[in-house]
C-alpha cells in the first residue's frame, strides 16, 4: 500500500549518486561546474558531495578538470564534468521508409549515427530487423573507436509494444505482429523497445532546456497513424499493457467511416496521413504502380507546395485534418488537463495549415476554466524518437551508476 | 532532472515509519500481526523492525497485544496492531442535495458520522458551509468523546478545485464560483478539497481488497453533471491546473447540442442526468414548481422503476446514454489504457440498462489487441467521496508520522 521507497543505505547511496550525475549534467550545459555547485543544486553538505564526486571520478563517469581548465571567470578550482569518454547509449528506429541508429555520450552529444532509407512496408520483419542489426554493429564500431562503451540499446518503433517486453504486438504500418525483436537482433548489449511516441515525448521531456521544457503534455506524432505520448509531473504515462496514446482512435464522428481498428470515424480517418493525401487528391505513389520508396515523403512534400500555392482542396482537407484533431485533442485535453499540446512528426511540418481549426476546436471545447494548453511545434522534430531512445539508455546508466560498473 | 529521492537518514527513518504502519494495516486486516510477519513483508530485518515499532508505540500509532491476546492459534506473542484511540480523519462532502461528514481512525473504521440532506442547488456558498461547520463540529466532538483526536479535514465537492489549493473554481450545480473553502471553514484543523470523483476513486484504491483492487483505472461518477478520475500506476491523476478527468465534455458528436461548457455534442448532453430524464420524459420536479429537495433522487428512481416495468421511452433513452458513455471511454480507453472501467455514483445504480450498449461501442472502438478493460460498477458505490476524504488525512498521517506527533 505503501509507496515503494528506498529502504537500505545501498539504495540511498545509488540515488545521490545519480543525482550528482545529472546536477553536473544540468549546470554542465553551460561548462564545467564546482562540487559547491552541485551541492548547492541537490541540497546535500559538500562534504557529501565530495565523497560521492570522489567515486564517480574512479568509476570513470565524471572527469576532474584543473583549475587552469575552468577558465579565468573567477570559477574555484578542480571543476567537474561529465565524461566524453565512458558509456554511450545506442538508440535505433525503425521507421516506415528508414532505419536509424545513433550513439550518445553522457554528455548527451551525439557520437555516431547511421540511416538508411528502406522501404520495408510490406517487409519482412527479419529482413529489416537484419538490416538493423548491421547498422547497430556498425555505430557500436564507430563509438569504441571514439572511446565510447555501449551500455544498451534501445529501439523505437512505430507500433505497440507490450509493456516491458520486446515484443512489437501490432505495428500496421510495417505489417508486423507479435514480432520479438530480442529474436532478431542477436549480440550482448541489453534491449529496450518502445513505441516512438513515448521515445519521442521522452526526448522532449528530457532534451528541452532546463526549467522550460513542459512536464505535462501530450505528445502528437505522426508517420503513417498518428499516435501521441502522455507525460504528467515527468512520467510518461504508458497504461496497464502499455498501449496508451492511441489519439489516432479517438471517435470524431461515431457514424463516420470505417477504420482498420474496427471502429468508425476514429481521428485517422479525417487527420491520418493516408485520409489527408487523398481528401487533398495528392497521389502517394504507392498503389500498384508506385515504388514504395519515398512515397511518402514526396506525397506529403506535394500536398506542402500545393498548400503553400493556395491549392482549394489541399487547404479544405488540411482545415478538416485540423478540426478533426481540435476535436479529439479536445477530449484528450477535457481529460488530461495537460500545460501543452506538442506536434510532432509529419504533423508539425503541416502545423501552419492544420493550426487555425485546431486552435479553434480546442478553444471551444476544452471545458475547464482559464486558458487552453498552449500549442506548440515541437523543437525536437523527427529526430525525437531516435535521440529518446539513445538517452534513454544513457540516463538508465546514470540512475544506476553502481550497476553499470559492476556489470562492465 | 531526477526523480525526488529521499537525501538524509530523517527522511529514510520516515519512510520507514510509514512502510511499518502500512504494513500493520494491510496485515492486520485479518487481526494483530507479529514483528516478523512485518519484516517479511516489508523486506527490512526484525531487528530494524523492531526499532521502528518500538518508536511508534512510544508515539502512540501502534498497540501491543500481549500474547495471551494473540490467540490460541500459535501466533507469536506481542502481536502488533494500529491504534483505534489514535489520530483520525474528518471527511466531509458536499453534495448537490446533501452535506456528510465522518470520522475514521487509523485501522479505517469509521467512528463518528452526519449527515443533513439539503437544498444547496442554488444556495449561497456562505451558508452551506455554515451548515458544513456545524456538522464537521459535531463530529468532531463524537471523535473525541470516543477517544479519536483529528488530525485533518477533508472536504469532496462536485466541482473543479484548482491543485493544491482549497479553492473551488468551478461548481455549476452547487452555483459556486471561485469560492475559497478556508475562508469559510474556520477552526484549527488542517484543510485539503478535492473533486468528488477524486476522492472517490481514492477509496476504490485504497479500501479494495489488498492485492485485487485496480491500480490502472477510470473511476466514472456522476451526481448531476459526469466527471471522472483517472488512476494509473497506483496514483491518481490531476493534470497541471487540477482538472483532469472532464470526461463529461468529452466531444461524443462534435455537432451535436450546444453544452454550458461552451462545446457541443459533449458527452453530458446524452448521458448526464438532466438529458437522460428529458430523453426518458421523467420529470424532475426541479422546475419553477418544484421543491428541489429530493427531487434528483426522486426522479431517478422513477426512471429506474419505469425503466424495470420496460417503459420503451426510458429503456431507449438508457441505451442512447449507454451508447454515448461507450463511445466517450473508448475514447478515453485507447488513450489511457486502463485495466478497470468503474462506474460509480448514479450511473451505477442504472448500469443494468446503460452496460449493453456501453460495452458494446467500447467492444467495437478499443484499437489496442486484446480483451478490452474490465468494466465493472463501483463496490464502495455512493460513500466513496466521503470515505475516500476521511482516509486521506489518516494516509496523511501515516505517511509522516513523525510530522504529525511533533505537532499535536
Amino acid at each position: 500500500m505503501a509507496a515503494p521507497a528506498p529502504n537500505s543505505q545501498q539504495e540511498m547511496r545509488q540515488r545521490n549518486l545519480a543525482r550528482v550525475l545529472y546536477a553536473v549534467a544540468a549546470a554542465g550545459r553551460t561548462g564545467p561546474v564546482s562540487r559547491a555547485a552541485v551541492a548547492a543544486r541537490i541540497g546535500l553538505t559538500r562534504a557529501a558531495v565530495s565523497t560521492l564526486v570522489e567515486e564517480l571520478v574512479r568509476a570513470g563517469f565524471l572527469v576532474e578538470l584543473g583549475p587552469g581548465r575552468s577558465g579565468g571567470v573567477g570559477r574555484p578550482g578542480n571543476a567537474l564534468a561529465l565524461t566524453d569518454l565512458g558509456p554511450c547509449g545506442i538508440g535505433a528506429e525503425v521507421g516506415v521508409e528508414h532505419l536509424a541508429v545513433c550513439a550518445v555520450d553522457l554528455r548527451g552529444q551525439v557520437r555516431a549515427g547511421r540511416r538508411e532509407e528502406t522501404s520495408d512496408r510490406e517487409g519482412d520483419p527479419a529482413s529489416v530487423l537484419r538490416l538493423l542489426g548491421v547498422l547497430v554493429d556498425r555505430v557500436v564500431a564507430d563509438a569504441g573507436a571514439a572511446g565510447l562503451r555501449p551500455a544498451g540499446l534501445a529501439v523505437a518503433v512505430p507500433g505497440l509494444v507490450a509493456r516491458g517486453t520486446s515484443t512489437v504486438v501490432r505495428a500496421p504500418n510495417l505489417g508486423w505482429h507479435d514480432t520479438d525483436l530480442a529474436a532478431h537482433l542477436p549480440g550482448s548489449l541489453p534491449l529496450t523497445v518502445e513505441n516512438e511516441a513515448n521515445f519521442g515525448a521522452l526526448a522532449e521531456l528530457w532534451l528541452g532546456e532546463e526549467g522550460t521544457a513542459p512536464r505535462d503534455f501530450i505528445h502528437v506524432s505522426a508517420e503513417v497513424g498518428i499516435g501521441a505520448a502522455i507525460v504528467l509531473d515527468g512520467e510518461l504515462l504508458r497504461g496497464r499493457r502499455g498501449f496508451a496514446g492511441e489519439l489516432g482512435h479517438l471517435p470524431v464522428r461515431p457514424e463516420g467511416p470505417r477504420c482498420a481498428c474496427g471502429g468508425r470515424g476514429c481521428l485517422e480517418q479525417y487527420a491520418g496521413e493516408a485520409a489527408l493525401l487523398r481528401a487533398a487528391g495528392v497521389d502517394t505513389g504507392t498503389g500498384t504502380g508506385g515504388t514504395g520508396t519515398g512515397g511518402r515523403s514526396a506525397a506529403l512534400a506535394m500536398l506542402r507546395t500545393r498548400a503553400e500555392a493556395g491549392d482549394t482542396a489541399c487547404l479544405e482537407a488540411l482545415h478538416r485534418a485540423g478540426e478533426a484533431l481540435g476535436i479529439a485533442l479536445a477530449g484528450a485535453v477535457n481529460l488530461l488537463d495537460p500545460q501543452t499540446v506538442l506536434l510532432g512528426g509529419a504533423l508539425a511540418t503541416l502545423a501552419p495549415w492544420l493550426m487555425p481549426a485546431l486552435e479553434q476546436e480546442l478553444q471551444q471545447r476544452t471545458a475547464a476554466p482559464g486558458p487552453v494548453p498552449q500549442l506548440a511545434v515541437s523543437a525536437i522534430g523527427s529526430q525525437g524518437p531516435l535521440l529518446g531512445a539513445a538517452h534513454s539508455v544513457v540516463r538508465k546508466v546514470m540512475n544506476d551508476p553502481l550497476s553499470y560498473t559492476a556489470t562492465r
